[in-house]
């Protein structure tokens, strides 16, 4: 077991090497359909390649038991997946920076997102499955469809395994 | 005018001639994520074409006065469009049936969303603009970046002009 991580804040900065950040804030805005409505334009692109179809789908998390275990990581090689909070509850977010076929367990982050804000992780980052504080909560997903192998784990050795300090 | 378009309830079967409906009902469910999670897989699929990008983005839409004035209709004729609310508020969709380069007005049909349903407009369906029925409400769109004219709009003559029976 080492140190739990710290959650530092979701920015985009902060994020930018691991994928977007799906917020309000800081965006593009068109006023759209007679003014009724604001378009807060391209906040993540979706990156599915050829031959391959973005879908629309929901995830329901359930909270994982206190304090939670961060044992392994998940990646997809192939395309990337942006989750945006359907009820706005704060939620938490653990990735790393790739080395090859592995993670760089070195450089293991984790960011406390707000309820209004979703994250778009970049075609094959390393990511924690999604993490939630509530009790349940629901994410909208964008992500890949399509041939090939689109999910890769790799599980922690057990000295490599850390919690979130809350 | 004529006479007030009134809501019918939005169910998949319904809407299918215009698009998907984005809900978890009737879903196809995927247990994730050691257990702590659930996908409702493919709700809605981005048809977006070659050359160009599915993007995420967010519309704030503000109420229209009431009785809302339904005077035109609008249509992507490259892209689908989603609509996935955020905020859990009923709201509406406007759509029509194709006759050309023109919506057919006499196959105008209103749909009461709940505020836990989305829609994807299929390429090139003829709709009205996101109509919400709560003050202010937020929806998450994917939808189509690329080259080319993707929005087209049809003016009703004022005789066609309707209202929504609420």
């Amino acid at each position: 077991m080492t140190s739990p991580l710290v959650p530092e804040p979701l920015t985009k900065a902060a994020f930018a090497p691991f994928g977007e950040v799906i917020e309000t804030e800081d965006a593009e805005v068109r006023i759209i359909n007679q003014g009724f409505a604001k378009r807060f334009h391209g906040l993540a692109r979706a990156e599915i390649g050829h031959g391959a179809e973005a879908i629309i789908s929901i995830f329901r998390a359930t909270r994982r038991p206190s304090p939670i275990r961060i044992d392994m990581l998940e990646r997809h090689p192939l395309g990337s997946q942006a989750f945006a909070p359907i009820q706005p509850h704060d939620w938490l977010i653990v990735v790393a920076e790739d080395a090859g076929a592995e993670p760089d367990l070195a450089t293991l982050r984790c960011f406390y997102a707000r309820g209004d804000q979703g994250v778009n992780y970049a075609l094959g980052v390393w990511h924690f499955p999604v993490l939630i504080l509530a009790d349940a909560q629901d994410f909208l997903i964008v992500d890949r469809e399509g041939p090939g192998e689109n999910l890769r784990e790799f599980f922690f050795p057990e000295d490599a395994v850390t919690t979130i300090a809350l």
